[in-house]
């Protein structure tokens, strides 16, 4: 998955839309800090693969829609990250937004994320309007109840937790928005992408798992063993470490085998094998043996 | 302004979206209390009679846009209740929504409405999707940065907080929504549509900050006093009460006479009148003497 600097640059091209004079300081200051440096970026990575796979590669929409999603991505950690959840004193090796400016700031920087979010998407859409109605549902199914990542979090106000729904929806969600987004940005039917959005994320969220059991602050850029110091269900707390692991391939396998017809069929299979190495390394995993 | 049961109608099919089986209870539960019983849905109705005023009335997709921009005002009252923010107890005449259920699920409530707002608008413009860039864009101006709600809450939290900014910010942006959102909604043009909405809005601002001022909680249906022990920037400290009430009469009289040629001149301009009264009765103005 390439394109890392267009990605960047749509992310840029959002961001200082909100940062312009007149813009409360701290704010425009805290918005930037929470997508700038980014980490993987791997959902618009995975929305520009798909759109390029249809047979858009270097869209203008597509990336739009990348970077809303990475938006909608990085509003959720700040929220996510705040006292009243897991209170994460880091992220991406540096404070979190409300260690490095304040709690009332992290809560209006994930809210202003949102918005910019849907803002970005009706410009670039503004002269393809057909595409925007299905762009905006998905965007908003990721983020939003039932289906998205706050009824996700929201699972955790719950007393009991069902954890593959959680897991679905904390983070498959947004995977299933960025192979949606991407085949509806380049125009094209978007129900045959939604199961390899489905297996990348679930997959995804045990490799996090894997390497939050594994892994150190460093590596991370985070704090490790936060799901077990927060008795947060995992899937290693649930499925066991070898367990976890064959789960994740089993999951690379069947998003492989979900890749629809397309120009880039081939290219797209060549990818996933190389983010399932990405995200398990065999290096991490022979600590696990 | 008339409408309030297809305004109430719309919100509860707005709701209902997202208050599915498989949502988590208590955030399904808190979403509901956010949103009913509601205030006087003042800016939903506003848009509803500009729609009229253009020569729609009872359109479903004015409806819609009412009712998202009624949802980004409670997320936003629900966000500003937060301890981290003004720590209000009450809300509406009830407990608020974190002291209802918890802080947590207030924030996931604010968070979700944001996202259901967009997704309510994108539902009812899929067969008007030409309209639907302009109403995005206007909703999220109102709602973020640097030109909405975010950004005016965000000026709470710089040293220096310059008034006129703020309360355009964190009051005017949503009615220049209501009555530019109206107009597009309607497909007329909303650029004279502008001042009606920043008129009103400073104008109801003003007439908050006389009614904290002299107002009691049963009347306010939340915590009196608030903005004065808060050491909020406020009108009535600024202006004091005769000029607040006096820069509210002009607010008033240079909104009727922004309103534009339109099929429902006449009747806005009833409307407005009607509504300065409402805002302001001759009742607790007599206190103020």
């Amino acid at each position: 998955m390439e394109s890392t600097s267009a990605i960047e640059q749509a992310l840029e091209v959002a961001v200082a839309s909100c940062d312009t004079l007149g813009c409360p300081p701290r704010l425009a200051a805290a918005i930037r800090y929470a997508v700038f440096p980014g980490g993987a970026r791997i959902r618009p990575r995975l929305c520009l693969a798909i759109a390029a796979g249809c047979g858009e590669p270097h869209s203008p929409l597509a990336e739009a829609t990348a970077a809303s999603i990475e938006l909608l991505h990085c509003a959720s950690l700040v929220h996510d990250d705040l006292p009243c959840f897991d209170d994460a004193a880091l992220r991406r090796n540096r404070p979190s937004v409300h260690r490095a400016f304040d709690e009332r700031i992290a809560l209006l920087v994930g809210d202003a994320l949102i918005v910019l979010a849907f803002q970005n998407v009706a410009r670039a859409f503004s002269a393809a309007a057909p595409r925007l109605p299905g762009i905006v549902l998905a965007l908003g199914r990721a983020a939003g109840a039932p289906g998205g990542i706050v009824a996700g979090q929201a699972w955790e106000c719950e007393t009991a937790t069902p954890l593959e729904e959680y897991r679905r929806l904390k983070t498959g969600a947004l995977f299933v928005a960025a192979t949606v987004g991407g085949a509806l940005s380049a125009g094209a039917d978007p129900t045959p992408w939604r199961t390899l959005g489905e297996r990348l994320g679930e997959a995804y969220q045990l490799a996090d798992d894997v390497r939050d059991a594994l892994g150190t602050e460093e590596e991370l850029g985070k704090n490790a063993h936060r799901d077990a110091d927060l008795g947060r269900p995992t899937a290693v707390a649930e499925l066991g470490l070898q367990g976890t692991v064959q789960r994740f391939d089993a999951l690379m396998r069947e998003a492989t085998e979900s890749i629809p017809q397309c120009p880039g069929a081939e290219f797209l299979r060549d990818l996933v094998e190389l983010e399932a190495q990405r995200l398990l390394p065999a290096s991490l995993l022979q600590r696990a043996a």
